[in-house]
Parts: C-alpha cells; sequence; structure tokens
C-alpha cells in the first residue's frame, strides 16, 4: 500500500499493530478520524496514553482496578473464602454479570501456552498457590476455557495446591440453555450427560 | 458492560467510537495494549495526534499530502488535462495500485446523500467546475461508486459542467477480469454486453 503522506503512513502502521486490524481497516478508521473533529483524535489519544501509564492492578486478584485493592476485593460483603481462577478481566466482566457469583476472582493473566511461549512463570500462579498457603481459602473454582491450554494451567496449578487440602471445582460444561440438543457437538453433549444434575437442583435456578 | 477501572472505561468508550468497533471489541483492543510495553500506546497515540494536527490536503486535487502540492500534481510527467474524479483518497490509491492512468484526481471526499446529510455544498464540486472553467482540462474521468449516490453526484457533476464542453467519460462497468460469467449478476451483465469493446482494443490491454 502506497500512501502519499508520511503522517497518513505512520498512523496506519500504528494502527494496524492492533490484534485484528490489518492495513486496510487502519487506513478506514484513521480516515474517519481525519473526518472527524480534532479533538476526537485527541480525546482518544489521552485516553489511551492516560490508561496505560496509570493503570493499577488490584493488589489481591489482579484484576484492572484504580484503587490499590479492586472494588470486589474490597467489599465485605463478598466471600474471599471462594476464588474463581479466571484468565482474564474480560472473564471477570462475564461473570459479574451473571450475578451468581459472591466470592473473589484471582485473575492469571493468559492460560498456559508453550506454543506462545507463555508457560507458568508468565503468570500469576505463585500468588494464587501463597494464597492458598495461607489457609483462608475453601474453595477455588476453576473457570478456565476448556482448551487444551485451559486443561493444562488448570492442572498445573491443582499440582501444586494438592498438598493444601483445600475443595477445588471446576465450572460445569453442557448444553447452552436454549440451545437445540440436535445441534450440539457431541463432546459438549457427552459432557453434560455425564455430569447430569438431580432434577431438583435444576428448578432452583429458574 | 461494567468496568472495574474509569481509565479503562474512558479508553474502551473513546476507541468504540471508531466505525465498526464495538465495546467488546474495543475492550479486547485496549487490553491487548495493556499487556504490550508501554511505548507502543505512546507510538500509537502520537502517530494519530500528530497527523490529526499537520495533516495537510494538496490544494489542487483535495488529495491527502504533506506538500502544498500532493506528489501526484507536482509531477510534471502527468497529464493535468486528464482528471478522474473519485470519492475519496483511497480510491486514488487503489487506482494509482494500478499504474494505468497517469493524469491528475479530483479528490470530492464523499458522495452528494441526502440521507445521511451530504449535500453538493459538504463537497469539493465548487473547486472541480473553477478548475473546468479555466479551459485547463479536456477530460474528466467519472470514477464513483455505481451507487445511487454515486450517479447523483456524477449527474450533478455533468450538469455544472456541461455549458464548458469538455470530454467527460466514466470508468467501465463489467465482468470482473477472472470472473464466471454465470455468477455474475444481470445489471451488471447486461451492462457489459451493451457496452462492449471491439476485440482489437481488448488485445491490447493484455
Amino acid at each position: 500500500m502506497e500512501f502519499s503522506s508520511k503522517l497518513l503512513e505512520n498512523a496506519v502502521n500504528e494502527m494496524s499493530q492492533l490484534p485484528g486490524i490489518g492495513k486496510r481497516t487502519a487506513l478506514r478508521l484513521v480516515l474517519h478520524l481525519l473526518k472527524q473533529p480534532q479533538e476526537q483524535t485527541g480525546k482518544l489519544a489521552a485516553a489511551l496514553t492516560k490508561m496505560r501509564e496509570n493503570i493499577n492492578f488490584c493488589a489481591n486478584c489482579h484484576n484492572i482496578s484504580d484503587t490499590a485493592l479492586c472494588e470486589i476485593c474490597a467489599n465485605p460483603k463478598r466471600d474471599g473464602q471462594l476464588v474463581c481462577v479466571v484468565e482474564d478481566i474480560r472473564d471477570v466482566m462475564a461473570i459479574e454479570n451473571t450475578s451468581q457469583f459472591r466470592g473473589h476472582y484471582h485473575v492469571l493473566g493468559g492460560k498456559i501456552s508453550p506454543m506462545d511461549g507463555i508457560g507458568p512463570g508468565d503468570l500469576a500462579i505463585t500468588s494464587l498457590v501463597e494464597k492458598v498457603k495461607t489457609g483462608n481459602i475453601s474453595e477455588l473454582i476453576f473457570a478456565l476455557s476448556s482448551t487444551m491450554e485451559g486443561d493444562t494451567t488448570n492442572f498445573y496449578i491443582y499440582k501444586q495446591i494438592e498438598p493444601f487440602n483445600i475443595t477445588t471445582t471446576t465450572i460445569a460444561r453442557g448444553i447452552s440453555v436454549g440451545d437445540e440438543l440436535e445441534y450440539a457437538d457431541e463432546v459438549t453433549l457427552g459432557r453434560s450427560i455425564l455430569h447430569r444434575i438431580p432434577f431438583e437442583t435444576s428448578l432452583k435456578s429458574l
């Protein structure tokens, strides 16, 4: 792609560094900014810089937070003995949206993935094991994605905390609510039959 | 979507102002920036701000340019009598990529579209008519998209320049090179038969 302006080229190149944004999309976005008032670009640039420079992570759960402890960890009404292990802060947001969980989180910051060069040392696993060691946690809920990497990470953590004898659970896998059985994949359908629950229990969540 | 941080929320909100970027995509992009070194965000923000503040448009054709006249208009080898009218600078880039055009461009900055509140006054039509009035232009090539808006814009400009008696042409519409006839839409196929060209002419472009 040949540009008639270095400034434009530079902006497009930087924009296309973002994941899923190719050169063409970057050009479209940049030309959009050119059509908008100058303040909009200024506000976008300021918001990004300010966020990147001042962002803070919760000292307890590694969730993004503007304060030392995030709102969840600082909330006395929430049960700190129950810890849900998630991959990233989007998962925290997703689970919070359900309003079904009143415990704390622990954000790992990724999954063990040797293919991408991510080992256990790159994730917040040590701090999780330390937390378990204190004896203040009664249950650890694994809520990682059910991929090879997610399973590996679950197992790695499980092995580390096994000696401390706490309850470990994993979120239920099964057919999505509202889905037709005939279109479900075999593995999911198989698991949902294997891990069936008493009908009375299911009535409670209606 | 509830955010645990105002800084994050602000960055996501600004990012999601961009066309085609929803809140979820914006969050993904912003979290990506958080995982990258701080310089990357700084460079992106600086590139955008610098571009928006210092961008310049060619005084002759309204193409984006770092100099008063763009490279195309400043090039003495190019034929200023031949002017190709396009919608935006992406079209200039697309035509330049073909290396088949040695004239000048005129970037309108959009199409007449009452539905979007874009009238002739919002486009660079007056400057085009002025250019035609000088008598230095021999042919005007319409290369707008063949939509209702594009056709309206073509016709509006045509009516304005009609008194000056210059040649006006429009780019050929037809079946794409390499396409199968059976899958072509009827309108395009119909036009390509109606506007057929001598076989000898087609041989020259091989």
